[in-house]
């Protein structure tokens, strides 16, 4: 205990989970530490849930990205959430934002703490903070995720600490972190490499403003991620081949430059494919560490990762757990809004690969909306990388749903990430690399590297006959979203329905 | 003569602008400097045009933006472009991008010359550069734009200048050439306010490059903007109550933030619009300066401005150039990878204020596309601000063509700013003001604020039923461009057509 509070007058407020959650009242703002289900708070919230069975209790929520043990679920169940920033990954909370319940407000993953800064936001009225230990003046040391913890925590009228010792008290040391100034005499981040270090170990706070501390001892939820499969190996070799090329012609160093990859199954995959690869010395900074991460650590490819947050299965977080020492000399973890800071993107010159959920004829990108209007999860960081990147590579499988559903479209039903901010596409077809096309070029690019071979008739006929009507980026503007209203009708965006699907 | 080039080696390249457009064979790509018709090369490309009538000639074209003295025409009408790079403004050039004759690569500004230097985009064979002088070590120093002219005298085989003796010799001083070192160990660009120089004040680059030295005396073509009118004087208003709010809510300070407006006629009122706002001390921080900005230093109330060029009115210029020991001491011009940097941009805390051709009822905004397919101009920098303002503003008027368009639409028939960078819509209606609210409550914001009322009772119809079919952001996908459909076939977006026309 002493080891874990080593700020003696603290060690006053360790309560119980239900006791810190009477301090949250009906319309109060939270803010929750946890980013891609690590470093999440997880006692208050579900305590939480037991005090909104005995009254009204309803507020609004941030977090850094996801949050684990269901924890959006259950507070969704007992309708305590009105509103949710910036992100959010459960099928529950997602029918309820669907059908207009809860408002989400869905934010560049570096924007948030920004936009509460500045006041652009509702006031954090709650910080509820899991912590390794708090230091001897009252800093608080994450745990498996830095995300908004420190704007929440510089910001929240009151903090209430999670302490949770099933982290080892070594991974003190792991985390950078670095907040920037008040406007307008900000100074620039003097971050110059992925491994340098620009901050503290720990989350100043004024401890008077502790206002609770409870003990648990739960270790995050493991990660979703499914193994690589035939098609994200071979989009994973697309892109081992491309960035081999650049090497060839001198473009890029057999290094290449920090890699971002989104979060997910198939840019796990695609980092996994590295480990093959014959590059050397790389280094990563992004916003998650999944288990690729340690495959490549472990292997010696990949010398350095800077992140967010570790969010692994649970074989790797007990190797990460039991080997602590040895990665806090490999990793830093950072407040999102400097691992996802424009600023440092572009001038690290970041190679980021984030998936699409479709992308269309010229590049368009849609990573949230399943048919326009449906949020899946949200934009995350994809935006932060992709606008700044050196290389901005989307991935995605050419088709969905046994060929239902191609992932190359005429036009995106909703734009995340619009054609300047895309310079490759990559599906298990092929590569397209748009650098320097004309959106007309472009097309023909995802035409012939794309699309299904099953879509790419259709494709292309529409292609034709858009560019008989002209343009820069020619549409036939009612027909655009066709495909997206044969599914709606037929279940199927293929002419003649399901009928055709494939094998 | 020896006051303006002071290199004297140099002196023996003074040449015809003929013989130095012989350098330029078929093929080539071309650097030319130009920023919204301010410091572009003139001489060379029009003896381009007269090279071309004797042999066949066809190159790429990259510039910093607009070019004035109908280059972009008379290159176009000589057939000499068959790539365009990144941004243009030409009527005729316009139509041979539309029809597929030339094409166009459209890119946020800032972007142009990161991808030159990674060998993204076609290498640079000729720059051509418009200079007041050329200094002891062969250094070139700027006219009225600074723009890509850096990058290109960095990486271009062969320089060309083109020194414009109309410009005075005291302009030198005005500039400040910073360019960012290599990748991976770049540092930060260290500028912590809008006055402050962090590099040259001119282009340094090995003399032995320089092939040719041209001499002109022609003045800039003057800027296109229109005086201000009712609309666009309401719009102004509306933004000055908005931010007169922040400050009496103590968000912004009466000196506010460094202001970026967008080129044209309703971005010019606007900030003509601050002559009576209750504001002191401001700055700017943009792309272009337009005659508001003369008008607002010559009042006191601004008191710096950056950017990256001069775009006035002919009795503007010529005051400029009177006086410009004066203005030199107020107005500083970078590269518009400086001028235009993330980095910057989201340091300083920028209030950006830039034009919509339409916006829909979510707050996504379509500032190229007529129609969503026929390019206007491109895309600029206004991407590059609003992604990393601390306050994103889109103006338009809510109607065009007599009523015929209404500017706030359903769906936008291309995106190129999505929801995520727009906090605030304004037209001359009212304004919307965007920030922490959903989506669903956006479009609410939308139909009450921003859309004529000749059109709100049709935006709140499609909004009501789309949300019957839920969604974060509901949409009736088959109806999405219905607006924009009638419009091609009847002429106008008005359900019975163009009878209903507004006065």
């Amino acid at each position: 205990m002493h080891d874990r509070i080593r700020h003696p007058a603290s060690r006053q407020r360790i309560t119980s989970a239900d006791h810190a959650a009477a301090l949250i009242e009906n319309g109060m703002t939270l803010g929750l530490s946890g980013f891609a289900r690590a470093g999440d708070a997880k006692a208050v919230p579900h305590a939480l849930v037991k005090r909104a069975a005995q009254m009204p209790l309803h507020i609004g929520l941030m977090s850094g990205a996801s949050l684990g043990h269901d924890t959006d679920r259950l507070l969704t169940e007992a309708g305590v959430l009105s509103r949710r920033f910036p992100f959010q990954t459960d099928p529950t909370l997602r029918r309820a934002i669907n059908h207009g319940d809860v408002a989400f407000i869905d934010q560049h993953l570096s924007q948030t703490a920004e936009r509460l800064r500045a006041g652009h936001l509702p006031a954090i009225d709650v910080a509820v903070i899991e912590a390794a230990a708090i230091t001897e003046t009252g800093a608080i040391v994450p745990t498996m995720s830095v995300g908004n913890a420190p704007v929440f925590a510089q910001l929240a009228r009151q903090i209430v600490i999670e302490l949770n010792t099933s982290v080892p008290a070594a991974i003190e040391g792991l985390h950078d972190i670095y907040m920037p100034g008040s406007r307008p005499q900000r100074g620039p981040m003097e971050l110059g490499s992925v491994s340098q270090r620009i901050g503290g170990s720990a989350i100043s706070v004024d401890p008077d403003r502790i206002a609770a501390i409870v003990m648990t001892d739960q270790a995050d939820s493991p990660s979703h991620a499914l193994p690589s499969d035939p098609e994200t190996d071979q989009i994973a070799g697309h892109i081992n081949d491309f960035l081999y090329n650049e090497v060839h012609h001198t473009r890029l160093q057999r290094s290449l430059l920090p890699l971002q990859v989104g979060v997910g199954t198939i840019a796990n995959a695609v980092l996994h494919g590295f480990l093959d690869a014959p590059f050397d010395g790389l280094s990563l900074y992004s916003e998650v560490l999944q288990d690729s991460t340690f495959e490549l650590l472990d292997a010696g490819k990949l010398l350095f990762a800077s992140a967010s947050a570790i969010t692994v299965s649970a074989p790797v977080q007990h190797r990460f757990m039991e080997q602590i020492e040895h990665y806090r000399e490999r990793i830093v973890l950072r407040p999102q809004e400097i691992s996802n800071a424009p600023e440092l993107v572009r001038r690290l010159g970041i190679i980021a690969i984030n998936t699409a959920l479709e992308f269309d004829l010229y590049g368009n990108v849609n990573s949230t909306h399943v048919s326009g209007t449906h949020m899946m999860n949200g934009i995350g960081g994809s935006g932060d990388f992709a606008r700044n990147a050196h290389l901005s590579i989307f991935v995605s499988k050419s088709i969905a749903k046994g060929g239902d559903v191609s992932c190359v479209v005429p036009m995106v039903s909703h734009v995340d990430h619009t054609e300047h901010d895309v310079d490759v596409l990559v599906t298990e077809v092929g590569l397209a690399d748009l650098r320097g096309l004309s959106p007309r070029e472009r097309a023909r690019a995802v035409i012939e590297h794309c699309v299904h071979p099953s879509y790419r008739d259709a494709l292309r006929d529409y292609f034709n006959r858009a560019c008989l009507r002209g343009g820069q980026t020619p549409h036939v503007l009612e027909e655009a979203f066709s495909w997206h209203q044969r599914q709606r009708e037929t279940g199927s965006m293929r002419e003649g329905g399901s009928a055709l699907r494939v094998a």
